[in-house]
Parts: C-alpha cells; structure tokens; sequence
C-alpha cells in the first residue's frame, strides 16, 4: 500500500514531511509514504532542496494521494500542465490535503458540496470557489479528508494509518513519535481530533 | 542570528524539518535556521534526499546549534572526522540535541554532571556515557537543552526562540503552526513544557 505525498516547489517542510514520517512507521505493516513531485528537485519555501522519491506518474498507482501545502499553490492550480498530472480517483483512492492543499481539491472539482479544513491564509482563495472552509483542523467524508494548521498534519497522517490499517497502527506511530512522557495524552489527543472530523469513524 | 540544525545520514525528518521549519517562522525578527551537513547531500531514515543548506564549517559561526536524530548516530560519535566537525562551544552558542543527538553531546564531553532527554531507543546507548536520561521530553540548564520524542523537536524550537527572542517570538510561531482552532491549547502546552524544562525560565 503506497501513499503519494504530493510535494510543490515552495512546500512547506512541516506539512510534507510530519505525515510522510509518520505513515513511514508503518512500513513494518506494509504501508509507505513517498515524496512525489513535479521535478526532479524541488525546493522548500525555506531554501531547502530535496529530490523527489516518486514522479507525478507515481499517482494513479498510490492507495493513498495526500496534496501537501507551501506558498506556491496558487500557481500550481493556475498551471493546467501540473494538474493534469493529478488524475484523483476518490473511487478507488484516499485523498487529504493539508492547509492550501485545499484549493488543489477545489480546483479539480473533488470536493461537491463538502466543505473543508485549510489554514487562515488559504482560506479566501478556498471560499473564492464556493467551497466552505471549517473554523476546526480536520474533516473527512468518504474517501477524501483536509487538515488546517501546519502540525495538523498528524491527525491526516493517522486518519490515512486508520483507513488503511486500522487504528492501533495509528496509535502506534503516534505513541512513537510522541514526546517522551506524553505518549498517552499525544495519541488521544489526536486521535479524538480524528474521529471528530470524520463522523464515520466515531 | 542563525540556527545549525545538523543533520547527518539516516536522519529522521521529523527531527530536522520540525524544528527548522517552526524557528524559520522567526525569519521576519533576524532568526534564521540552516540545514548543516557534513556531505552536499544527505538521505533520511525514509530515503528521501535533501541537499544541506550550509556545510559543517558554518557550525563555529552559528549563534545555535541543534544535533539532529537519526538510525545513524552511533556511527557518527564512533567517527572522530566528523566529531572533529563540532567545535561546539557552550560559552557562546546555545546547543540543543534532539533524540539521539544526545549521544553527540554525551561523545563530546559537553554535558559535565547534566542530565539529557532522549528517545527510548537511544537511552540505554546514551547511559552508557554515564549521563543519566531523564522521563521526560525536554530539559535544559544554562545554554544546553534536549529533547526526547520527535514531536518533542516543538519544544527544542519554542526554547530556541524564547532564548533568542523571547516568549512573543516563540508563541507566534507556535500559534501560526498549531492546528485550525487549538492555536492557544498548542501554545500553552509547548511553552508549559519548555518551561516545565527549564527551572531558570519559570
């Protein structure tokens, strides 16, 4: 089972990188995260390059397509050749997006009538297609889910362990990578702010 | 003012991005921080390539150094080229290590009587020194400050830019990062703890 995490030139590091590390525990249980991209290289809205694990053409095989956020996504839904490269399937694929991720969802026309989780600073260009945005940090319905706020990014990461491997994978990667001390409250913690955004899994 | 994250082969992304990504957000106040690494490019624990943003000859001019964690960290405090790397110097820097980082610290006689916050899998490897790890995520005393558990890399950055900045600076970025709709829970939490850590802050 193989997630995309779909990383643009200017990404932002927390909202690529918090989910692909935590979905990666759980390569033990078959399940693994990648950092797919437009171009070989891609550099971080810090400066910070990094080369890309998988190609675009890497998506219509992922189980698992999450559209990670930065301070470029704006051009990227105005760049028809790049979301060409996005051929989402919610049918067959679990999709999220962190923060402006969103307006990736938006554009594509994935969302219907659901509304969404994104930042505060993406939040207009979101409203600017009808799609409402929720004052809360994570929200699914069916196969496709959004979180807002960088360090969100854990409860995307544990909603796509939850789906596809059952909650105590999700429990597990979250308790590993909690603060030492704290490994109880963090894994509540989230994973109540999971189940709260996905009324199914309550 | 400028931040070292050194990072080495095997890193965890948590680790580096978390931290560098948050103090970044101080970029507007003069507090800026650089992925350092002892090669042009390293691979994470997952495999993901990143280019170092500064060489390991930045380190002596760096106002703070943070030791990053990674699958690696024996190998580096068991390679006396690449401890010969880290001029660290107390007196002057602010030096933070992050899970197994703590080995570096411990390897390079820094930490005199002072106990450590480390990961469960580096513990019994940083006893080994004779440094005691504490149960406990962060903790420091004068300029020195470790972190255990990789989602505790937020405390290490909040103690960075409370020490560089003060409190404001470090609230700030922990609030733009925090979850849609938990900014004060979040910034309530990581300065509790950073200051839980350090008596001197209380």
């Amino acid at each position: 089972m193989q997630v995309a995490v779909v990383t643009f030139d200017g990404f932002n590091e927390l909202d690529s990188f918090i989910a692909s590390a935590l979905i990666n525990r759980c390569r033990k249980d078959g399940l693994e995260a990648f950092i797919t991209t437009p171009t070989p290289v891609v550099t971080s809205m810090n400066g910070v390059e990094v080369s890309g694990q998988r190609p675009m053409e890497f998506i219509p095989e992922a189980d698992v397509v999450l559209i990670g956020s930065g301070v470029k996504t704006r051009d990227v839904i105005a760049d028809d050749r790049l979301l060409a490269m996005l051929p989402l399937d919610p049918a067959r694929q679990l999709i999220g997006s962190q923060c402006s991720g969103a307006l990736v969802l938006a554009r594509l026309g994935l969302l219907g009538g659901m509304p969404v989780c994104a930042d505060m600073t993406s939040r207009p260009f979101v409203e600017d297609f009808g799609v409402t945005v929720l004052d809360a940090s994570f929200h699914a319905e069916g196969n496709i889910a959004s979180a807002g706020g960088c360090l969100a990014s854990q409860y995307l990461a544990a909603w796509v362990m939850t789906r596809m491997l059952g909650e105590d994978a999700a429990r597990g990667s979250i308790g590993y990578a909690a603060p030492v001390g704290e490994q109880q409250e963090t894994v509540e913690r989230v994973m109540s702010a999971v189940r709260a955004g996905e009324p199914a899994l309550r």
